[in-house]
């Protein structure tokens, strides 16, 4: 009896489980999330670390496939392994091998059919902007330094017509082809801290190829005064990526976090 | 007549004037400011910089004498140029030759008196401390990560004990001997940011060796229960550097800024 104890337990324990990171990373080391041919990404780190530890191969699915550059307080990633490690030590147990720009927040069991991309999420991006005549070293790599002066109140009224659900065609990158171009954005809001940091914060269901980098590049352009904030509708009508403003650079954009629908599942 | 004028206007233009700059830096990859046989620190690469722009050999004198790992916004430097280029121009040109991580604010002319240490000046310092149970990656190099919980309300009440003149011995690194260690505080205040980034402003008119890293620490220590903060005035009434906490670590400190008597001379 005993024995059968032990035996049930093992098979209980051997059995494949899925686990949830939540992931910090400072960006600026790393040819993006994904996996690439040539150049070290998070994904390939997160991968070989875990792979590793777990004595497994390990493949994690990201939730933001962020760019090259950009940094993130809470991208999620989940994988599968039979590890008897509780999830939410390994966390504590990855943090000891990972390098010291890449930080997992937590980790945790969820259920076998969660999927990172296809669950409905609400993701939140920050676009930080330092708007000042010169550059503050300690701010160089996760704050986009932009010194001709920005008109706030135009920014924000000009991102308010963002929110809502719109085809975001003129937001998109012309590299990638999408189908559909149509997203929800639930907030997009602009707030000024200490003086001369702007940051743009954006919550929506999904984004489309660079398109809070395409947001962040259009209300610069407004904030200058080269667009009108009234001008934005008709930028979203137009369908157009020339429409819009240009793309703002990597460095200033920070994944901030998912909710996922549900609760953490 | 012509000559004449171009003449006096050389001897003017040719004419020693002493420069001042406020120098904003993120001190990780430096030996700290002060010149060091080995390994480079900012008043080297300042010196380099400068003489080369100018054309002439150039020493710089510093304000603050950071240490290795410690951060600036505004420490200030002065040095003597026969340059022709517009005091307040220096700082631009400076900036297209310097390294990213030191960034030139300002440069203007000041009198020819002028001394960054011996003049009269109230310096601010700030100890940024993240304050949660994970590290996050992109505040490593600027703020200290502290795990176990620190209770503000103790700190404040502490830090107040601190304002006004005292001995500060007791916060002084035994490695340095001063004779006069009495010293004036002007402001010390602990705030927190962003539900987890606690930071401690401290503003005196001079500081000993290591006091605002050693005031972090004992603060720190009052934070975590392990001082209570009406310990305070009988750790300044020893004189002893053990009756005060541990000296925090460099790299969460950074000189905000340093205000002279009389203004911007």
């Amino acid at each position: 009896m005993g024995n059968l104890t032990v035996c049930s337990g093992k098979a209980w324990e051997k059995a494949l489980k899925r686990v949830k990171l939540v992931v910090a990373y400072e960006g600026t080391r790393y040819c993006g999330w994904q996996l690439q041919p040539n150049g070290i990404t998070i994904e390939a780190v997160l991968n070989q670390t875990l792979s590793e530890l777990l004595g497994e191969e390990i493949q994690v699915v990201g939730a933001s496939r962020t760019d090259a550059g950009v940094h993130s307080l809470g991208n999620v990633a989940v994988f599968d392994t039979e590890t008897r490690i509780p999830p939410e030590k390994i966390c504590y147990a990855l943090n000891q091998r990972l390098p010291e720009d890449i930080v997992v927040q937590s980790s945790c069991q969820v259920l076998d059919d969660f999927h990172p991309r296809r669950c409905y999420s609400e993701k939140t991006y920050e676009y930080r902007i330092l708007n000042r005549k010169i550059p503050i070293p300690t701010l160089r790599r996760d704050t986009y330094f932009y010194y001709r002066p920005l008109n706030l109140e135009r920014m924000q009224q000009a991102a308010s017509f963002l929110e809502g659900e719109h085809d975001f065609k003129s937001f998109c990158s012309v590299r990638i082809s999408v189908e559909d171009t149509v997203r929800t954005i639930l907030s997009c809001t602009v707030e000024k801290f200490f003086k001369d940091i702007i940051t743009i914060r954006v919550t929506g269901t999904g984004f489309l190829y660079n398109m809070v980098r395409i947001i962040a590049g259009t209300l610069i352009s407004v904030g200058v005064g080269e667009i009108l904030p009234e001008f934005m509708p008709v930028i979203l009508e137009k369908k157009d990526r020339g429409a819009a403003g240009p793309t703002a650079p990597a460095h200033g954009l920070t994944m901030i976090g998912i909710e996922y629908g549900g609760g953490n599942r």
